[in-house]
């Protein structure tokens, strides 16, 4: 990351709508000469300059380029402070034609502005303080967001939901520090003028709500990458039959061979706006083929890392007992007793006339389907959304991002230095180290502590133009 | 195409930059219920309705689903007949996610919008008035332009140019037919009214300038697909790596083995702007080899339609002799004598230490390169560029779609008929079906006359959300 990466006073510019073509492109300028360099090249009808042309106004024009007609354009300026980042921004509104786009670009170059790099724009409503640092991450997040759940994460985000919960944090540390400074002034005097009590009380507070929004963090990874749902079940019960009826498409490869599918397959569908990840496993069977072991080994791996486990028997060929006991032995090997398992009947077009007596598999809500003749698969997607939106928690805040969870346990780190530091007697000027090591963590979410290095790690992961 | 597609009653609504992530995307509505279905979903912070909102001004609202924030946006509306298409237009700028430009959609859909046709709302425009037919076709060629020629071209069309020539030729059309029609309300009185010279004359005139515009499209074919330059040379002499050096990379297969470019690779560069179809041939040399002489007989073929050619051969091997008996033979077999041949000598880094005269091939304007050292290739782009920008004539009107050649074809057909009706003393009333004729091809162009079937084929080529 080169230092005129934060220089606010270049004007840069770049295409903000997707490369390639199409009916709009927009090309934006940010900086302060944003309309000066735009109006070099855009004639509008009438007498209209960078002093005289009326912000948040769209108007016509002519985009010349050395006295030729390069396009018909719309263009409107935002005048700072008054824009996305605070700055001066101009948005040419031309034709969606590549050709075009890079002639515009190349005669603002010209003129003295400077290609952005990717994010530049947002940048630097960081640095001009339209937003922090973690409001800056969510609009990349809401730009890369592709399910209801990570839209609605990235939003609660951008909003600034979360930089509010570290405020609090940091808010409270702050006034932890300040009972712990009054000691440090007094200390000559030794007197423990902050209640201990009070203190300690402030701190289990604090460390209550770090460990609050770190354990939030599993669920936002849900959220963000998707539901994980495992398919288990013996060997060709149509396991990968039923993922391709889920996926409807021939995603995995399906064999009339038992054992055929060794390596857990994960695809993603988004069911009304509720995104799943299913994972295809081996067959649970005792087996004496290394690889095929290795194989089931890895299915309860999947198994555990599921929110959800779909277990799928052939109806025709599996006695209740059968499941009764394949049931208990999955429960004895999940690390979560509880976890949600949905059975699933598959092959029951293959049911002959014989009667059956399905009344303990009713009992057990088991969901009759068959995978090869795509019938009642509505069935298992809507237990599916039931059980997604049960865990559905809109109103906590949710923490999504590796970095902020890493920040979190850090400042979760300092904290507990501070309670190990009172509980050792360890001197009140001590303790303040430990207590502006937790400010500096929660502040690096928020932006209030960066370095550039840090910057340019965030800002680099944007899209040119954003 | 469904009738609905000239329903201008629709609200009609698309995605109108390329589809994808970025920074921004464009939702556009075109229709009497653009702002009113918009603003059900848009709140803008002020007391602002469909009934309110300022024109051309642009809002930062929120876009709320069901009460939940989807996206924070930006909305400009233009007024009828203030728009591009001369209906009401609202335009949404959001964040460019798929997901959210997809629920935007959504929105858009469930409040009685309806998904866009590709190339509607310019097909509106056109219904409107705005523009004429050649205009809207241009506005796709804009798009789709991706050198200074082609650009060039469609802006000219766009701009009105070509319809303006289209416009006038229809005009001395009916002032023929009228001239004609006055014979016919007098026929009975058997008196010629209409002076035969004066006749005749303005059919020349219109007759000549319709050939000139159908003659230009020759130069509209160069001018849009690239200048075709062919490379040609006896086997070995090094085309393939010149090829290469040209193209910058290695596209052609480049062997030791003398005769191993068999079919012609066609290439495409853009030098400044100006775009060049590179041919490689086969070898020219005498060859009982059959797929080799189909190769040769090919190379001739390409070097016809070639409006350059460079005649490469190697420095160290062939004599002045050699060079001047080639290009005897080269001329002899062109269709144009005239066609210009750059003379390039290959292979200069294999030069000895002896001396040698290279004064006839200084006179003869010869370019000294290493294809393989990729030393002095621009010399060539230099001197195509030069004989490239000899042919630029801006002014002239140039035809470029095969639509409008064979539209003028077959205006020029019934020229002739007229002509051949005259000479053959055909009576007047049947001369006047081929003027009707002449009038409903050249008004094809414009769009005077035009079927829905027409409409359907010229706007479906349109990209969706233009």
């Amino acid at each position: 990351m080169n230092t005129a990466f934060i220089n606010l006073n270049d004007t840069i510019c770049a295409l903000s709508t997707p490369a390639g073509s199409g009916a709009i492109g927009v090309v934006r300028l940010s900086g302060p000469d944003a309309a000066d360099i735009s109006l070099q090249f855009v004639e509008i009808s009438r007498d209209v300059t960078a002093e005289t042309i009326v912000p948040r106004m769209v108007y016509f024009g002519k985009f010349m380029v050395m006295g030729e007609l390069l396009d018909e354009v719309l263009i409107t300026y935002f005048k700072n402070p008054h824009s996305y980042n605070g700055q001066d921004i101009v948005e040419i509104s031309c034709h969606g034609s590549v050709f075009i786009q890079q002639r515009i670009l190349e005669a603002l170059l010209s003129a003295g502005a400077r290609l952005a790099e990717p994010g530049e724009f947002t940048l630097r409503g960081f640095l001009n303080g339209k937003f922090d640092l973690s409001q800056a991450e969510a609009v990349a997040d809401l730009i890369a967001s592709n399910s209801v759940a990570s839209h609605r994460l990235a939003m609660q985000q951008m909003r600034g939901g979360f930089s509010l919960k570290i405020g609090e944090l940091r808010a409270r540390l702050i006034d932890f520090a300040s009972l712990i400074e009054l000691e440090l002034d007094f200390s000559e005097e030794d007197v423990e003028f902050a209640d201990r009590h009070a203190l300690f009380d402030l701190l289990g507070k604090i460390k209550s709500e770090l460990e609050s929004l770190k354990s939030s963090f599993a669920l936002g990874n849900v959220m963000k990458h998707g539901i994980p749902v495992a398919i288990a079940g013996a060997p060709n019960v149509g396991k990968s039959t039923l993922l391709n009826a889920l996926l409807n498409e021939e995603r995995a490869i399906v064999s009339e061979i038992p054992g055929t599918t060794r390596d857990a397959i994960e695809d993603t569908i988004s069911i009304q706006g509720t995104t799943f990840r299913f994972i295809d496993t081996a067959g649970i069977r005792h087996s004496d083929d290394v690889v095929e072991n290795i194989g089931i080994g890895r299915t309860f791996e999947k198994m555990n890392q599921a929110a959800v486990v779909l277990y799928v028997f052939d109806i025709n060929t599996t006695t209740e007992k059968e499941i009764d006991e394949a049931l208990a032995s999955i429960r004895n090997q999940l690390d979560d007793p509880e976890k949600q398992i949905i059975l699933v009947a598959n092959k029951t077009d293959m049911l002959g006339e014989a009667p059956h007596s399905f009344r303990k598999l009713v009992e057990l809500d088991t969901l009759f389907v068959s995978a090869k003749r795509n019938e009642n698969i509505n069935l298992i997607t809507e237990r599916l959304l039931k059980s997604a939106r049960q865990g559905d928690s809109t109103d906590q805040t949710v923490v999504y991002s590796l970095r902020h969870y890493e920040a979190l346990s850090r400042a979760s780190q300092s904290i507990a230095s501070i309670e190990e530091g009172f509980a050792n007697g360890i001197p009140s000027d001590l303790i303040a180290i430990d207590i502006r090591q937790a400010l500096h963590h929660l502040g690096s979410i928020t932006g209030e502590v960066t370095t550039d290095e840090l910057l340019g790690n965030i800002f680099g992961k944007f899209c040119i133009g954003k």
